[in-house]
């Protein structure tokens, strides 16, 4: 039979994949996906946006690489100012593989966070490149750290989530962003920031991107952003944003990766996103995580606050848990044998580092209040038998 | 500023995108691309489709993978039975993308047709690996040529499109599909077979697939389906089928790399195609571009016979004329100027391998017959000036 090629065989596999049988077991409690509520995707404006596509029969011939001219326009302008262009791509996902393809070969270095979202892992791990990892704290990367790593590696980019972080749901604060910013100009390091939570917001201020300091330093960054969490995932409508003249290779290596994303959901997406009850849409929607967010927090200080440490989010869809004195494999592969599943921490550490410290993930978009609860105190069970 | 990688600096660029600038002229005449006619798109089945969606609302949650169960189950019941699965993917296009970084390392070596789709060429300079050629004659490879090609180079696969192929509108005869799919057994060679223009025949009968025969010789294939020349190509829904195992490293590439394609395009792909009015369709879309296809090689007979040998393809969409004096790049730049655009052949050629003769590409399904009768009569008179 073919062999497979090393960048698979070296590629992470993802937990969840590989607990979907045990999860879609009847009676489990699921904490471990990222799911949005699929009974709040915006129904009525989806209903009117697929309807209007019969009267778009162009928008079914073959189109531009970079995607749909009037979603791409719609973005920019929500953009701050500046020689930015925007490419779509199938979900931000692919805007991160596309720009690990065109900018990456194998064995550079890529700077990510400890601990990281692992789709992004898996992707540095199929572009053959070593990672370097910086410390995260609540507020953002460890300076000391980070300046550390940069003088130690001849780093080529740093890849992270500053906004609600997935999987710590962590936000930076506006001085380490600039600390950032300023830290990766000085040594000639590209931002990508990957924002798919940044409008998951339940309170606070929103805070500028890293993207907006590295602009103002004339310093590389690409921005990410994706509509999977505030409108509806399966339409796949993420994309990049970035100066002109950086999209370039991307938008090459998209040409003749899959010619282009699907046209017609980039016409229902801005649609959706352009309609003037979309705001409505956006606050309920928000106003529903952050009580299921309450919910999961106060079932987790009635019932595990012995064993665990954590901060609470000010948006986003998990809560991380540090483990006080519990091992999170054992704790996620017991609770399992309990029906509830939770991914642990140390499946979100890159390959070259171990993990710091002991933690588990918990999702809150995808369950109610009530099986929120049920489910903590089945996690609680365990733990206190452990 | 970041550095691009190897890959995409190695990476041919396409060269109808770049002369798009000038085919988009006023006056311009182009049988230089690949696209359908979109005023034959099934109009009344896609706003079926489109309408649908609002009765599916569960289409609109993260899916699968390997994409839309019952698309992928509708397109397995018209295979051939045996031990087959398919993953759904963004166009055809994708699916040889993720089959390349699934199972080509850097400097393997992948044996095409000379000449062969361009897209594919990208693919492999995208992969970073040695394309080995092997001539291509009307019926087929010359069988003696991929002996020897086999002999010489330890190949991984092999792949061509052996149904009214792009460019040169040529098919593999059967006894051919049997040698090569013997030849490639013997020598352990993987086949990928890309079929796009498969079900655009005229006349003539259809052949057994390649794939078949080397499932019968229990020897690895792949096959590539697309739906963007018999339904509408923005909808980005194509797919590759093989042996389950052989899918695997596929789909934990795709995962990485964008999660899965758009849902709720396949499920509208899946109403298009499964209605009972989709044969008709399909019928009258073949029906024309037939009498589109009679308008060109009428044209040419008309106009270029001096100039051009051809042979008339049942199928597909372009008519592949080898130039018996002129030079083929000469001749497409000089052709611009009077406002009729087509691809030189030697673009279709691997960088391994220089052009054996000189040849030129015309579509016949984007023109109707007087604007082809217009087209050819410009390409005549720069051929008889030069």
């Amino acid at each position: 039979m073919i062999e497979k090629s090393r960048r698979v065989e070296n590629t992470q596999e993802s937990y969840i994949r590989n607990i979907l049988k045990a999860i879609s077991q009847p009676g489990m409690l699921s904490l471990a996906g990222g799911l949005p509520d699929a009974s709040r995707f915006p129904f009525e404006l989806l209903a009117n946006a697929s309807q209007n596509l019969v009267n778009n029969p162009g928008i079914y011939q073959y189109g531009p690489t970079e995607g749909l001219p009037a979603l791409r326009e719609w973005i920019l302008a929500k953009q701050p100012q500046g020689d930015l262009d925007v490419l779509l791509t199938t979900g931000s996902q692919q805007a991160l593989d596309l720009l690990a393809r065109a900018y990456l070969n194998p064995q550079d270095k890529v700077l990510v966070e400890a601990p990281s979202y692992l789709g992004a892992l898996q992707i540095f791990d199929l572009a053959e490149v070593e990672t370097v990892a910086v410390l995260s704290e609540n507020d953002g990367p460890n300076i000391a750290d980070l300046e550390r790593q940069l003088k130690a590696h001849k780093v080529k980019l740093f890849y992270a989530v500053p906004d609600f972080q997935n999987p710590s749901c962590r936000t930076w604060s506006a001085i380490k962003r600039q600390q950032v910013a300023e830290l990766l100009a000085q040594y000639d390091v590209a931002f990508v920031e990957d924002a798919p939570y940044r409008e998951l917001r339940f309170e606070g201020q929103t805070l500028p991107t890293v993207s907006s300091f590295m602009q103002q330093l004339q310093a590389d960054s690409f921005f990410l952003g994706s509509f999977s969490k505030i409108a509806t995932p399966s339409m796949r409508v993420g994309y990049v944003s970035a100066r002109a003249e950086l999209l370039k290779p991307i938008a090459k290596v998209k040409q003749a990766s899959d010619l282009h994303s699907a046209l017609p959901m980039q016409q229902m997406l801005l649609d959706v996103v352009s309609h003037p009850d979309f705001d409505d849409h956006l606050q309920a929607l928000t106003k529903h995580y952050q009580s299921r967010r309450d919910a999961l927090v106060a079932a987790v200080n009635a019932h595990l606050s012995e064993f665990v440490d954590f901060e609470v989010p000010e948006g986003g869809m998990f809560l991380w848990l540090e483990l006080k004195r519990h091992n999170a494999r054992d704790i996620a592969a017991k609770a399992l044998v309990e029906n509830v599943a939770v991914v642990p921490g140390t499946e979100f550490w890159p390959s070259t580092r171990e993990a710091d410290y002991q933690a588990i993930r918990l999702n809150f978009t995808a369950l109610d209040a009530e099986q929120l609860d049920v489910a903590v105190a089945r996690l609680a069970k365990v733990m206190a038998a452990n």
